[in-house]
């Protein structure tokens, strides 16, 4: 085992602070990532204060993880010492179902190892995500990284990215497409840069105004107020699809009315409770609610090299380790634009 | 006009009895055609109880509607003198936006006219449905029926027959599917026959164990009481498809543990409340919710043919129309095998 500096919880109350952990040592398949940056999701918050069932504690967060080639295993083949790798929301899964055979393994009928929080497979090893300073992964699980001067706001695309990105190719969204993108956040930014580079017409809806020009910036044609009637009646029947990201409880109703016939609603966001859906707003225009989660290893793959040669990249704000407990706090007001990273030379 | 012998309801608290009422005269491009048999569909009841809204009255429900045409306008090309002929859930649409254009006149954008509680197009005159010994349409709304000794069997086809029809080819079910047919009643007893008959392997699910046997013959090749948290945890997982026929509210969730990843549930029923969605549900194994209305004309007549060509019509009760109202208590507690048929020679 090595032993490994991080910053973590130890309770559902504690805050993120300084430990130590162990990883387990590298094997033959395995690579060591000197961490260079993490993305801050709100997945980590919802883990670390066991909102999502009670974690495992200590809990190491960090799903979106950058960094450079330190050490490879005797077999290891795809990657050298000194390349860029990134690491994203899982790093196993069984490799032998039908899920796992066409690279959907964020689907594995056993269930993907998640990259903190989870148990290795086979194994009473605990896996420690990226608020550390480095991960040892199987590189089949591990993404090359694009050279590049902008790694920073690259490892938001490891969650927020993929997370867009699958949803928007498997609906094979693109030219000529009316595409709304509900909620502008972490998801939402990536959403509308994406669907903007697919070559679709994008409208941004937000509960606020002071989103419009940030929105229109990001890639957005045109921006609408959902909490106003009048505009979310205007947009009745518009929309071929609406990329759902919203992770609160919301009036999906109002959405599905402004699909036309055949239009989809791709669903990303998890609200707390159940969506409650009129079955009418379905039938009555054989519309649908498709739901979608990250992305398999070879889309996350394909998904890096598209950004790479679109110029995509994650809008983010920087962080020391040390304010990793404020920046929890805005991110739960919603206050970041629209990513923090961690600089994780600051540990 | 033309004054027509029908029953129909003159309140939302009468019972249907005998009434007369007017329909406007065929013209050039009608057909007029002599009702032999009507089926009674659920909307029949809820349109004449104003259980959907308030029904303009008198209400003559009725739209599974088969007979012989009798007379034809001076332009009809489609039909002549003599021919079997059905109407089904609407006479009328715009005929010139997208919907109209493609044949999904069901969800033309300026509403289907309703074959019966609903107003004719830039008109004054109002519809009246099948409860009644004659039908006047435009020949492109009327369908053929082929030659048949079972012409009262026919008559359910012309919306249980085509509400099922159209959801599972428009989802391209056929061998190989695993398919789960969701409530046997007037629509679930065709959605057995159809999804069978396109080569899936049909499972029943339904909440009372007495209707096993009924289920295989009408094709199931299994049967699972949906009531049984056994049977139903055994079933985790398997289906490529879920069509969900029930109109009553119920427990939408653990029918999407149901589906396999990229599984779908076709909806055709609308529960009187909100249905309750997990998001987590779809999102984990990328799972959809499609809705289906109804079917166009020309799918209609697709499914016409289609049926006479496998040998496959619906199971039936043949009513006389004094025993309308004994008939609607019974489908209301869903005591018919499946549905109930009109013989208008008893009007």
């Amino acid at each position: 085992m090595i032993s490994v500096k991080g910053y973590g919880a130890t309770s559902k109350h504690s805050e993120i602070a300084a430990l130590s952990f162990e990883r387990q040592a590298i094997g033959d398949f395995d690579v060591l990532i000197d961490i260079l940056y993490c993305g801050v999701c709100h997945s980590d918050i919802h883990t670390a204060r066991s909102e999502w069932g009670a974690a495992n504690y200590p809990v190491i967060p960090g799903h979106e993880i950058v960094g450079k080639v330190s050490q490879i295993g005797a077999k290891v083949s795809k990657f050298k010492v000194g390349d860029l790798a990134g690491v994203g929301v899982f790093v196993d899964s069984c490799r032998t179902c039908d899920c796992c055979k066409k690279g959907l393994e964020q689907y594995c009928e056993e269930g993907m190892v998640p990259t903190y929080n989870g148990m290795y497979r086979n194994s009473t090893l605990k896996t420690y995500g990226g608020y550390s300073s480095i991960y040892i992964i199987d590189e089949k699980y591990a993404l090359h990284i694009p050279p590049t001067d902008q790694l920073a706001a690259i490892a938001p695309l490891l969650c927020a990215g993929i997370t867009t990105y699958s949803p928007l190719r498997f609906a094979d969204v693109g030219n000529g497409h009316q595409v709304a993108v509900l909620g502008l956040g972490g998801l939402g930014h990536m959403a509308v840069k994406f669907a903007a580079s697919f070559g679709a017409e994008v409208t941004m809806l937000s509960t606020s105004a002071s989103k419009e020009a940030d929105a229109k910036r990001l890639g957005a044609a045109h921006f609408a107020l959902s909490t106003d009637p009048a505009q979310m009646k205007a947009l009745k029947g518009k929309f071929d699809f609406i990329l759902n990201t919203v992770a609160a409880t919301h009036d999906m109703n109002k959405m599905l009315d402004l699909l036309k016939i055949d239009g989809k609603m791709l669903l990303v966001g998890i609200p707390p409770e159940d969506c409650k859906i009129a079955a009418a707003k379905l039938i009555s225009k054989r519309r649908s609610i498709i739901g979608s989660m990250i992305g398999g290893i070879a889309e996350t793959q394909e998904m890096l090299d598209y950004c790479a040669e679109h110029h995509i990249v994650s809008d983010i704000e920087i962080i020391d380790i040390k304010d990793i407990n404020t920046a929890y706090e805005r991110i739960i007001k919603s206050d970041v634009k629209y990513r923090f990273v961690i600089d994780m030379k600051t540990l």
